[in-house]
């Protein structure tokens, strides 16, 4: 069995969707369909990509649609991602759009594959930073229980686009050339370059950012526990790729750090095995005697590779059973292009994926 | 009345001290006299200063004496600082060697001033991070109490003096010349340019790092309850100056967030008025449609100003009593020189400052 499949979307995110694809993870008929906002010739890795405007019409035939969900691609699954689906393709989308819809189950595969169902055709992908908290949370939840979740991160801009990543190119250039330094506050708010600032997204009636909110709203979904409390603080720092996370937990039944490293050793073991794997990497030797490399994990440890690497981790006396940790991973693979890639490959492997075209209308509701 | 000073140690924090006493806040018999681990002559704002070698006999005469307490004037007040008190000066260290000593005051004068007796003739200045949290959280413990803190930190380079500035510096400067940057793991255990660094100062056997646990024990101190639940993570970020501070807590009696601006705005007004201010200030406004410098503070807000802002300020749906804030100040000046010549200025108002040469003997003791 191979498949057609398309990529909507050509940002950094989708970039690295159609690098991914070309691992062979999952066998392709043909080169992926590339398609965005506008049509262009567009090289990547020494090849050359035609990309075509994104159109219902590319969808026929299609067996798998990966949505990018990012810069140019924003808003194209909800104009053609059940459209897909009408026309037999599974659709993987990374935009935040269906995430919440109770019809669309919401995947990190090493946590919940099994939300897919076969008569699911429509996956969302969680929000990067959503994602590798939960890769790490997961285990320590199914082992003993999740009741508070305390989060501050500390995320890359490369999670805002190509326009974020080229900011903070050039508000470094300038200090180094002595110039007063550009602020495009229609990218991110504040200047980035030597600063932190503490907001990814709109601000939302409760004061808390659209960001924020996904990682409560995501991370209940995913652990299908809507009771655990969670509260988040995302900050953008100047950092090109690679997300970090301070994460504080209450557990409902008590857990020592180094339980909680046996528990995701033993999960990263039993996780699915794919081609594109990511691991669960404990890298926690808080000794100043240990090589610094070897202390803790950092947004350059995860740079362009599939992990989620967790450190730091310590009984937190806030609570009787209280733990914190700190989880790093590359926003734009775990967190975005290989989570997608890698619920289409499980599928793929599960035999999920065989094209249905179904009539146009009810498609929405059957799903 | 006028004083003889003396500053000892003069890197970045010695520096801003010199300029804080240059803005006659205390008056001054002289110019400060300035000591450090060796004698040099040194240009500051366009002046020339005369550093002489640290040493006992510098300190006859001396009626208030600032120790700086970084980068080389690393243990000099544990040298020198009681030997200055026994030639009747008034110490005020901004060492972290006797902050936790029961014999020590440890003051942020807006918070906890009257801690500070006739007798005390030794004062502690807090650690940066410690000392911006606690000018925001005293007045919500004052009036409702705190039962849980947890803190994550966004700390500048600065705070780990001139090399650690230097480091991110010529980081960059390989980054915009394509080379590949020089790691100095001495300094900053990791690559800092483009990278954040979940460790600030060395290890402690129970995996928090000494940054770290004097956040919770300062925290205590400073606010006089031992039963105060804190947990602090400190991450080392890629900017200058100004450190940010994620902070959630629990509030014993319910606090909404516009009562808790309420009593910051109190606090602030009923400060205690120095020459040398700290205004305790409001920048919040979750909203898209405000503009982008006035929704919250970032680390450039507050770089050389006097000021400790306070942000984000949000119900925390995580305790029922919860709030979280977001806090940012200029590490060097409020973080270090500046709460230091604060407390001098503070015992010079009161009346607190007067040479009491005391026989050597039982100093110690009687402080």
């Amino acid at each position: 069995m191979s498949y057609k499949i398309a990529v909507v979307g050509f940002g950094l995110v989708g970039k690295e969707i159609v690098r991914l694809l070309n691992e062979d993870a999952i066998p392709m008929e043909s080169p992926p369909k590339i398609l965005a906002t506008r049509a262009r010739e567009e090289e990547l890795d020494g090849r050359t990509y035609q990309i075509l405007e994104t159109a219902e019409e590319h969808f026929a035939g299609i067996d798998i649609a990966i949505f990018a969900g990012s810069e140019g691609a924003k808003g194209a699954s909800a104009t053609f991602g059940w459209k897909a689906v009408e026309h037999g393709a599974v659709v993987v989308d990374n935009s935040s759009d269906f995430r919440m819809d109770p019809r669309v189950p919401l995947v990190v595969p090493e946590v919940n594959f099994d939300a897919i169902t076969s008569e699911h055709r429509f996956i969302a992908n969680p929000n990067c930073s959503t994602i590798q908290m939960v890769a790490a949370l997961a285990p320590i939840h199914r082992a003993v229980g999740i009741k508070r979740v305390i989060v501050s991160t500390y995320q890359a801009v490369s999670g805002w686009g190509t326009a974020a990543v080229n900011q903070l190119k050039s508000q470094v250039e300038d200090f180094q050339a002595g110039r007063p330094m550009q602020v495009d506050s229609s990218i991110i708010a504040r200047q980035i370059a030597f600063n932190v600032v503490p907001q990814i997204d709109r601000f939302q009636p409760n004061a808390f950012t659209k960001e924020e909110m996904k990682m409560v709203n995501e991370t209940r979904k995913i652990l299908g526990d809507p009771d655990i409390l969670i509260s988040a603080t995302c900050v953008r720092v100047p950092v090109f790729r690679g997300h970090a996370e301070s994460v504080t937990i209450e557990t409902k039944d008590h857990l020592s750090p180094d339980e909680a490293r046996q528990l995701l050793r033993e999960a990263d073991e039993e996780a699915p095995q794919f081609h594109l794997r990511t691991r669960l990497v404990i890298l926690d030797n808080p000794s100043d005697e240990a090589p610094p490399e070897q202390r803790y994990p950092t947004p350059l440890d995860a740079d362009s590779d599939y992990h989620v690497y967790v450190g730091r981790i310590r009984e937190d006396p806030v609570f009787d059973n209280g733990l914190s940790l700190w989880v790093v991973s590359d926003n734009l693979l775990k967190g975005a292009a290989l989570n997608a890639v890698q619920i289409a490959e499980m599928m793929h492997l599960k035999g999920m994926i065989c094209r249905q075209p179904l009539a146009a209308s009810g498609q929405r509701q059957s799903v």
